[in-house]
C-alpha cells in the first residue's frame, strides 16, 4: 500500500476516533461536559492536526466528498478516487471499532435513539425535540459540503496563503458542526457516516444513503463553483 | 458578474449562514447547546475561513461597514463601493432564505421576541432581561466596528505580518460577539442585520437603521484613526 | 503624541473593553452565557488581534508588567517605560469609562460583591465560595506573569518563529485566565486592574497594590529567567 | 544545567501548572466554570505557547512519552533521553507543588475521589458514573499517544510546514483531552501523571504504572509508524 493511502487511513481514523469519540465519551457528561461546542472543535482539530501531519503526503482528504470535490475542481485525478475512498472507509471503520471496544469497556455502548454512537439521522426528533425533514437535512448537508469545498479549493489555491490552509480547512469543519449537529448530527463525510452506521444498524443504515448522496453532490457543486466562478485564470491574476 | 463580486456573494452568504445559522440551530439546545460562545466562534470562523479562501480574490470584506472603513482608510476605491455592498446584500439575503427553508423543515421558524431569527435589536429586554438603551446600543456598535476596522487595517498593513490577517480579523469578529451579543445581538455588519430583519419584519425592520448607521460610522472613524494616528509613513518606517 | 503611544492607548483600550466587557456583559447570561471560558478567550483575543494590528508599531505591550519584563529581558529601553505605562493607563481608563456608560444604559452597573465590574480581589469568598489568601493570590499572579514574560520573550526571540508570536502570546493570556479567574479574577496587568478599581472604589482600590506589585515582580523575574537561563548566546546558536 | 534542560523544566512546569491548574481551580465552578472543554483547551495551550517560546531551544517535548517516541522515530538521541525525562519530572513536580500551595491557600486541596487533584485513574466510577476497565483505559492511552506522535513527527517533517507545528501539536493535545478526560482524566504524559499522583498517593500511585507504560508504548509505536509507513524517503519526495 502506498504512503498516500496509509496517510488517508490514519487521517480518517483520527477524524472518526476524535470527532465521534469526543461525542460518545465527553459531550454529555453532566454539568462539565464538552457539549456540541466541544464536539465541533474536536472534529475540526482532527483535520487541522492531520492536515499539518500528513497533508504533505496525501493531500489530506479523509473524506470521500472532499475527494469527489477536488476531482470536480480539477485538483485530483480520477484514477486515485477509488483507492482513496477505500482507504478512508478502512480508517473510519477501524476507528469506529476502537471506539466500540473502549465504550464497551465501560458497558456504555448503546444503539438507542437518534444519533446513538454519533450516527447521522434525519426526520426524527433529535436535539431540541426538533425533527428536521429529509429535504431540510439534504439541503443542509448539500450546502455545507459545497462551501467546505469552496474553502478547501480557495485556501489551497496557488494565489492564496497556502500554508494556512490546514487552519482554514480544519476550522471550517468546526464551523460546519457548530451550525448543523442539531440538524443531522453533521455528516458532510460519507466515510464518517458509514463507520458509525455499520455498528448501529437499523435506521442509521437505512438513512445512510443521504449522507453519501448529499455531501458528494455538494462537494462536486462546490468544486465546480470554485473552478468556474471564483478561480482566477493566470491572465487575470497577472493583470 | 466579476469574480470579485462572486467572492463577496459567497463570503457574505457563509457569514450569515454560519453565524446566524449556528444561533438559530444550535445555541439554545438544552444542556449541550453551543451557547453565545459557540455563536461567537461561528461568526469569527466564517470570516477566518473565507478570508483564506477568497480573500485573495475580493479582499474579503463581506460587510458594508468594512467596505466603507477600507475606503476611509485609503485601501478601497469609491467606484467599487456600491457593487460590493449589493453583492454583500445578495449573499446575506440568500443565506437567510436558506436558513428559513431549513428551519421551516422542522417547523421551527419564529418571529417572536427580541433576537428572533438572529435579528439585532435595542431598547428591548433581551438576554439577562436587561434592556440596553438606544444610546448604549449605538455606542457599542460604533466602538466595536471602529476597532474592527483598526484591526483590519493594521493586520493588512504592509509593515505587518499580512499572512496572519485572516486569523486576526476572523478572531476579532469572534471577540466582538463575545462582548456584545447580549447588548444588541451584535451587528457590526449592516448586510447581516438586513437579511435577518427582512424575514422577521416588524420591530426588527424599524430598528434596522441603527445597524446601518452605527457600524458604518464606526467603520469610517476606525479607518480614519488607523490612517492618521497609527499608520506609519514610509519615512518613519525606514528610520 | 507618538504613534507608538497611540498604539498602546488603543491596544490597552481594546484589552480592557474586550476582556472586562465580555465579563460584565456576557459571562453570566443564564444557560447560554459565555462563562469563564468565554472571558478567557476574549482576553486572549484582545491581545492576539492587537498584536497583529499594531504590534509592528509599538511592540504591543498593553500592560505595565510586560513593559517592565521586556526591560528586564533587555528588549525595551528604560526611557520609554514611563510614557508606555501612562499610555496604557489612559487606554484602560477610557475603556472602563465606555463599559460604564454602556452598562449604565441598561441600569446594570453594580459595585457589589467580589469581582464586581471585573475587578480583581483576594481573601474574599469568590467563585466556588472559595477564598484564596493574600499569599496564594500573590503567588498565582507572580508565577503567571513570570511565565507570560518567558513566553513573550521566547516567542519573539530572533531564533524563534517570530511571526507566530501574536498567536502564542494572545493564547497565553487566554490560558492564564483559564487557570486563575477563580483565584483573583486574573490581573497579570496593573493597568487593567487599575481602571476597573477606579470605578468601583472601596476594597477594589485598597487591594489594588497587589495587582501592581505581584505582576511587575513576576514580569521582571520572568524577563531575567529568559535572559539568563534560556536565551541562547550567538555563539551557542551558531554551534 | 544546559539551556535545553531548563527549557524542559519550565515547559513541563507550565504544562502541569496550566493543564492541571485549570482543572483544579476553574473546571467545576458552578454555572460559569470552564468544564472539560476549558481544561482541554488549557492543556493544549500550554504546549502551543511553550512550543513557540522554547521549542527552538529544547525541541519542546515536555513529556517522556514524546521523548521516547521521537527516539523511535529517529529524531532524538538516546543519550539525551534520561536527562530530558528527569528535567520533565522536576518541572512537573515543582508545578504540582505550586498548585498544592495555592489550592491550600483556600483550604481546597482534597485527595478524595477519582481524579482528585487532576490525577489519572481507571476502573473506578468517574465522570458520568462510568467506570472504564483497565483494558479500555490502556487502549485509549496507547492509541492517543501513538497518534500524538504521528502528528508531532508529521508536523515537524522537513516536507511539512514546520512553522505551524506548534499550533498542530498544541491543538492535538487539546483534541486528545476532548476525547479522553472522561476515560482516564487523560494522561498521555507520564510526567504529568506522576506529579499529581505523588501529592495524592493511595490508588493514584498504585495505578500510576499504566500512565507510564501505555503512553510510552504508544509513543514508540507512533514513532515507528511514522518512520516506516508514512515518512517519505528523499527519493520519493523528489519524484
Amino acid at each position: 500500500m502506498s504512503k498516500k493511502l496509509f496517510a488517508e487511513v490514519f487521517g480518517t481514523f483520527w477524524l472518526v476516533f476524535g470527532g465521534c469519540g469526543s461525542a460518545v465519551f465527553a459531550a454529555g457528561v453532566p454539568d462539565i461536559g464538552i457539549g456540541l461546542l466541544g464536539v465541533s472543535l474536536a472534529f475540526g482539530l482532527t483535520v487541522l492536526t492531520m492536515a499539518y501531519a500528513v497533508g504533505h503526503i496525501s493531500g489530506g482528504h479523509f473524506n470521500p466528498a472532499v475527494s469527489f470535490g477536488l476531482l470536480a475542481g480539477g485538483r485530483f485525478s480520477a484514477k486515485e478516487l477509488l483507492p482513496y475512498i477505500i482507504a478512508q472507509l478502512v480508517g473510519a471503520i477501524l476507528a469506529a471499532g476502537a471506539l466500540y471496544i473502549i465504550l464497551n469497556g465501560a458497558g456504555a455502548f448503546s444503539k438507542e435513539g437518534p444519533g446513538a454512537f454519533a450516527t447521522n439521522f434525519y426526520d426524527m426528533p433529535g436535539y431540541h425535540g426538533r425533527s428536521y425533514s429529509l429535504g431540510a437535512a439534504f439541503l443542509a448537508e448539500f450546502l455545507l459540503t459545497a462551501f467546505f469545498l469552496i474553502i478547501i479549493l480557495g485556501a489551497t489555491d496557488k494565489w492564496a496563503n497556502g500554508k494556512f490552509a490546514g487552519i482554514a480547512i480544519g476550522l471550517a469543519l468546526t464551523l460546519i458542526h457548530l451550525i448543523s449537529i442539531p440538524i443531522t448530527n453533521t455528516s458532510v463525510n460519507p466515510a464518517r457516516s458509514t463507520s458509525q452506521a455499520l455498528f448501529v444498524g437499523g435506521t442509521a443504515l437505512s438513512q445512510l444513503w443521504l449522507f453519501w448522496v448529499a455531501p458528494i453532490l455538494g462537494g462536486i457543486v462546490g468544486g465546480l463553483i470554485y473552478k468556474y466562478l471564483l478561480q482566477r485564470s493566470d491572465t487575470e491574476a497577472n493583470s
